[in-house]
């Protein structure tokens, strides 16, 4: 029998029958005689609202104070869930973050996990009890209450399965697992069985938006085997696990894509030491990460800079590189938010050449101008106009075959 | 300066704008100089609000995982009310009831008050925050939640006031203080200026719902002085203090009603020892809780037995109390739902005669049957027909000349 870990989001979560449907779920293979640790995110729409309350009353609620409110949220499912599970007979104890001794730093709203104590659970677990972890949420060492992000409870799951040793974290979500691409965008987009670490590490922080970057980053560390399935059937779904030998025959495995950032060029820049130093300096004290950078080197001295932030941080980035360009005396600022990247990732890469070259051909072949390219061990991102996103995603799942299993 | 414990009950902090109108009554305090513990309960609808959800769920939630529900009721008011403070310039910090140090027994939903270690709130204090207390929650040994119980939030507060050592505990609530009767039913009730903790007890006991009488046992065992005053208005309330001899000078300080109870007549029973033990066994063991017994002996030895319940219990009594009948050989069970319990309450009663004859004699004027009487040192409670209940009010307030200052 196994010690297995269970995360539901808030969409599997998000109502009273949703909830028993879990209860259901879980009761069956907690019967089956496995132990099962199972983590809730807040109930669909929780956590919006929260913020929302916070904000009527300033928009910029006390960080600390808005991690007290927002763990409301999580605490109403593992509530509702255990008296859910004890109404149906099923023996369980619902842990809030601080109880699950998940402790955290103290950057409250987005706090990363420094240690799990999981003397509790394994004591509950021993007495075979069902124990629901309210996800998302920790504390820090003097016992404030703090909140890991935005799909925290991913990490929660993965760093509890850590923690126990569990034999496998279950992340369910509203999709089948993780596709080549996307289906609503590619209807020949087919579920992986398995997929690595680093690939889905690539495919998450490239839009493939399943499961949250630092879960998947603690699962590589702690090699958490992950299985991303639907809590809505039965079906299996995909393992996110260490990289093996059958994986590197595929050379390809996904087709990512992004429209969240847009891009940015400051022309003409006078190519002296430390103007790259000042202006990235600038952007990154404003708490903006720029994703892509590239540098054209004129005939004439003079240097183009284009960079990638997200579309969110646009406006701030662009007026900070308006006062920039002023003072370096740069020609102009150019920005563009109608951008999009779309990512062709894959371990087989690291033995495979000619990726890129068909990756180059198949957009040209369309049409579609390449604006930026970066490029790492596993991937190929190239920055294309916005309207051609969906063409490119399907041309490109076509030319490396993935429709094929 | 002082240092004051406040406590703003569900109407007080009904809503955002209610929580922005306390919150500038906390930071005037503040600001002239003095401390402020500040005890909030769950918004005026929202702990009803989650028991009704839990309640879809299953007629009967387990007590310690709908007390996880609950206190998600004052974790949102003390959040809210901090990010208020917050964004109006004062330095506060949210405390839920473990983070207060609130310890209490493992009686799920009732539990009671074992011990308040203060030493965080006072590091708090120290640094001249405003603290922000969740009232009506606390922690077992293990570090369970758990909930005081209706009205605990009156309890939270007064016990931190005792551990603090606070001058005083301002409980705001949506009524001017404690006032000489109901002011619904007798127009001439008058505001009482002082009130000692034992007639503040029978107040409450007996249908006064301003304080809850944990807290006022609790003000009494560590003498902290209570203020009860409008969180609408600026008016002084009523102070709930230690007996003095100023209090002795006046016999009786005011009239309380209750239409909570119902009576329950078991007529001829036979006379033999441990009858009555069997009686009253089976319905403690049932959880309700008898107020009055009357016991009369006929010529025939039979004897008729008369005792009070909780109307909500009812239905339960009288079906134990018709097995019970059967079995010893009592000659019928009668109930009547339709009676009220009318008191006369103070403190002067202990030295002065006379108050009884008087409340007799006022209530026969009136030709109003007194079915049931109780007597302690300090109240006088008679059970009448209910249609009554306001005259009885009406004649004895006046009758006591409790109108006059």
């Amino acid at each position: 029998m196994a010690l297995i870990v269970q995360k539901y989001g808030g969409t599997s979560v998000g109502d009273l029958d949703r909830i028993r449907s879990v209860a259901h779920r879980v009761s069956k293979i907690y019967s089956a005689g496995n132990d099962v640790v199972v983590v809730l995110s807040a109930m669909a729409g929780v956590t919006d609202g929260l913020i929302q309350l916070a904000r009527t009353i300033t928009n910029d609620p006390k960080k600390q104070e808005l991690d007290v409110l927002l763990a409301t949220g999580e605490q109403t499912t593992v509530s509702l869930f255990c008296i859910m599970l004890e109404s149906m007979g099923y023996p369980s104890k619902s842990l809030l973050g601080y109880q699950a001794e998940i402790v955290t730093d103290r950057a409250f709203g987005h706090a990363r996990i420094l240690d799990i104590k999981a003397n509790r659970i394994k004591d509950l677990i021993s007495k075979r009890k069902i124990v629901a972890v309210a996800g998302f949420q920790g504390r820090d060492a003097k016992g404030n209450i703090t909140t890991l992000g935005r799909g925290g409870s991913d990490t929660s799951a993965v760093a509890l399965a850590a923690a126990l040793k569990a034999d496998v974290c279950e992340i369910y979500t509203d999709v089948d697992g993780v596709y080549t691409t996307d289906p609503n965008i590619c209807k020949r987009a087919r579920k992986l069985d398995r997929i690595s670490y680093d690939e889905m590490l690539e495919m998450a922080s490239l839009g493939a938006k399943i499961l949250q970057i630092r879960a998947v980053e603690f699962a590589k560390k702690f090699n958490v085997p992950i299985h991303v399935r639907s809590s809505f059937n039965e079906e299996e779904g995909t393992m996110v696990v260490e990289e093996d030998k059958d994986m590197e025959r595929l050379v390809v495995s996904g087709i990512s894509y992004s429209k969240d950032d847009a891009r940015i060029t400051l022309a003409g820049v006078p190519d002296r030491p430390g103007i790259a130093s000042l202006i990235f300096t600038s952007i990154s004290e404003a708490g903006i990460v720029v994703d892509m950078i590239i540098q054209n080197t004129r005939k004439s001295g003079l240097t183009d800079l284009t960079f990638t932030v997200p579309k969110n941080d646009y406006q701030t980035a662009m007026s900070i590189q308006k006062e920039i360009a002023h003072a370096i005396g740069a020609e102009e600022v150019l920005g563009d938010e109608h951008i999009a990247k779309v990512s062709v990732i894959g371990v087989g890469m690291r033995s495979h050449s000619g990726v890129a070259a068909k990756m180059f051909s198949t957009l040209a072949n369309e049409n579609i101008n390449i604006m930026m390219i970066s490029t790492s061990e596993i991937k190929i991102s190239c920055v294309i106009e916005e309207k051609y996103t969906e063409l490119a995603v399907r041309v490109l799942h076509n030319a490396f075959g993935l429709h094929e299993a």
